[in-house]
Parts: C-alpha cells; sequence; structure tokens
C-alpha cells in the first residue's frame, strides 16, 4: 500500500453499500472508502474523533441533540469523539473516512453492521 | 471549527502558493489547504508520515531516490516518514494536506518557504 491512491477506482471495488475498504495508512490511522445509502446504526466512538470526506453524492450525518450535518462533494466533517452519530444518504455516495487503526465501525453499538477491516 | 468544511471555500481564501491555512483538526492533527504552484523545497518529517489528496490541478511529488508520484484530483498519496520529498505543480494545485498540529510545512529544512500555522 506504497503507491498512490485513485480514489474512485478504490471505490469502484466496493460492492455494496456500508463494507468499507482501507486504501492506505497514516501514522496509526486507516484511509478507508465506503459506499453509503440507505441508514447506518447510531454509535459513538469514546475515544478517536471521526474524519468524513464527501467524494460524490450527498451525505447526512445525524448527531444526537445537534443538528444534521449535511455534506456534499469537496465537503468535510469531523464528529467530535463521543458524540453519538448517524450516517444516512438517499442515493448512493462515496466517502474517504479517517480512524485510528483498529477502530470498530459501528463504534459501542456493535451489531450486523459491524464489517471486519480489509484492505482493498 | 466545529461546523463542516467546504475546501473549495476555504481555498478560496489563500491569496497565494505554499500559504496554509488549518480548517479543522483531527484527533492530534491539523487539517490543512494550500495553493501548490511552482516548486516546494527538499525536506523530510523524521516523525511522521504526510498526507496529501488533491483536488483541482496535479501535483508532482519528488521523492529521493524514488520515482516521482503524480497525483491529479480524487488521488492521493501517503509520503512515509523521514522519505525527502518535494512537491511542485506547473498549474496551481490545490491539496488537502493532514499532518499532526505542530508540524512545520518545511519538516527539516526550514527557510523562508517555512510558513506559520493558522486558522482559515
Amino acid at each position: 500500500m506504497d503507491d498512490k491512491v485513485n480514489l474512485a477506482q478504490k471505490l469502484a471495488l466496493l460492492e455494496a453499500p456500508y463494507q468499507p475498504g482501507i486504501v492506505g495508512y497514516y501514522n496509526d490511522n486507516k484511509l478507508v472508502v465506503v459506499k453509503i445509502q440507505g441508514e447506518f446504526t447510531w454509535h459513538r466512538h469514546a475515544d478517536t474523533d471521526d474524519f468524513f470526506l464527501v467524494l460524490a453524492g450527498e451525505l447526512t450525518i445525524q448527531l444526537r441533540d445537534r443538528d444534521d450535518v449535511v455534506l456534499g462533494p469537496g465537503e468535510l466533517y469531523v464528529v467530535p469523539r463521543g458524540v453519538e452519530h448517524c450516517p444516512k444518504a438517499d442515493v448512493e455516495t462515496h466517502v474517504l473516512l479517517i480512524e485510528p487503526r483498529g477502530t470498530v465501525n459501528t463504534g459501542d453499538a456493535g451489531g450486523e453492521m459491524t464489517a471486519p477491516e480489509r484492505e482493498l
């Protein structure tokens, strides 16, 4: 994973929403692409912020007790650590995530949307 | 800096190449936008990787003793820690950088292209 990464090419390898794939690393963080469509699960990460950059589509990040954040292409948002959130999208949306290695996609919530870490 | 960030809007605030601006934070890292045109200075960061994502234009990252990496929009590259590198671009190029807070843009090299940390 020592080469440059074309994000659109990596996203084309993903078969379905909410099946993230690691495309590289930055220090102790994983660089992850994911397709989002439909609603995820409410969860929080107690020990880390959560970086979202939208590459295509439109992402709504629902936040507990705060206004939703709606992101289009070229827009990013960092969910502060500990803040419960739930991503959703009406159309297929392409996202770059950055999280510490080992971070579980469903955070404290677990459940059937939990995905293993895998490299693309 | 708790809101969403529109990267193009932030880049429009930059007056000149190589004058980076912080648009947010992710854990102990700063999220930085910068315009690149012309050649930077050869430098290395001994203690950190260096994340580059091209948003517009074309960026060449020259690497000591390795092939150049050429990035277009939607392409990223992480310069491994300790690897001497020198960005350059023929046309105005827009980049998102991620580096630990406090990282100096010119790394070990210093010199007149060293820029202060500032938030946009």
